[in-house]
């Protein structure tokens, strides 16, 4: 029984600092995309540069925590809301290193715009990407705290960067036509709010998750509280 | 000993079914990116109604195979090569999943390129989609049979496709800035080169988890034999 004990409180411990490391991941996934969106807005071309050069962290982590899932899965052999969990965590963890790939992506499309004169005052990008931040940072923070409110919440933001998109969109292409010497920076501006798009879909993949692990568990185990008798 | 052996053969038929559903479920996001992408070719416009009303049978299976690896964790404990197979199974499914929805995206675009006439005739575009097409075909082989050589393969192609989207970027940023007319329809043509280049990118996480699944068994046990040694 004590053994048993010991064995229960080793995995919380691992599972909470499987939480732990995600957390950090996705702070410093969300502190690329400010900085590349900061690079972008005060034409800052060292601080892009400088995004360019910081992936590694990520990737480190990325590594690492896989390894711990795995570690998780096959030496607790975790069931239910658990299993739901360290299998999100897999999950959570591509979702996270996207995320720092596109930061990479929107550093070099600012790297690019920085070439050319600006061709509007910024205003929905840098909305865009307080969004898709708020929407990483409620995402994770739902994931650890179990909190499908919270998850819920990240999916109704979704169609607000989803509009903005495509105001940006509408407003760079009456640009283009008008201007058509405008067309190479405004595309990229195009493509940085898809970026930014593609930053939140990554958050809804994670609040989805997170629904599926509660709501999952919930079904299975056939009971109106959640959370209640799993693991 | 019997009963062991009817659970071990039990979990091996399991995963045979596993793999055949994600056979199956690449087959169906294949045939939806031909379809979506013969719709733009041929002006389609039926065809491209129908790639967007297809995506049913694709959500079905997305969720079928997630129950199946939940299952196979749950019930079997599997461990080493099988666990890692299991948990490359969950991240495929998403990868075929999303290859799915970009078809339902160059669909939309078709549909909306559809409206105006030709930009220009269509070689490079019907080019990457068969490239696409190859790999993810290609990479989810490469997982049913454990073949590392051919997941490697996967991943010198994306080059090209790359190569393809930029090639596709720049043709097109001359027509919209010599005939800014041309504006919308060229940056639909754009945006499908961008989403077969994602559906490259889906093939190519799955061809890194395939090389993950047998070189991560292979470090695992420092056996020299892949595969050995591993359950």
């Amino acid at each position: 029984m004590e053994r048993a004990q010991r064995i229960v409180r080793h995995f919380q411990e691992e599972l909470d600092l499987l939480k732990e490391r995600l957390l950090h991941m996705g702070g410093l996934a969300e502190e690329q995309v400010r900085a590349s969106i900061r690079a972008l807005v005060e034409r800052d071309h060292d601080l892009a540069q400088q995004v360019l050069l910081n992936d590694n962290p990520i990737n480190h982590l990325h590594i690492d925590i896989d390894e711990r899932c795995f570690k998780l899965l096959a030496l607790h052999q975790p069931m239910a809301a658990d299993l739901r969990t360290i299998v999100a965590a897999v999950k959570i963890n591509t979702d996270l290193e996207r995320a720092g790939d596109l930061a990479i992506n929107i550093a070099e499309a600012a790297l690019r715009y920085l070439e050319y004169p600006p061709v509007k005052p910024l205003v929905d990008i840098p909305r865009m990407a307080d969004i898709a931040q708020g929407m990483l940072r409620d995402a994770l923070n739902a994931f650890v705290q179990g909190n499908i409110s919270l998850a819920q919440d990240v999916l109704n933001r979704d169609d607000t960067l989803d509009q903005l998109k495509n105001q940006v969109f509408r407003e760079l292409l009456t640009f283009i036509v008008e201007n058509p010497t405008t067309t190479e920076p405004s595309l990229d501006l195009i493509l940085i709010s898809r970026h930014l798009e593609r930053i939140g879909d990554h958050a809804t993949n994670i609040a989805e998750d997170v629904i599926f692990i509660v709501s999952g568990a919930d079904v299975r185990h056939h009971s109106r509280e959640p959370g209640e008798g799993s693991a």
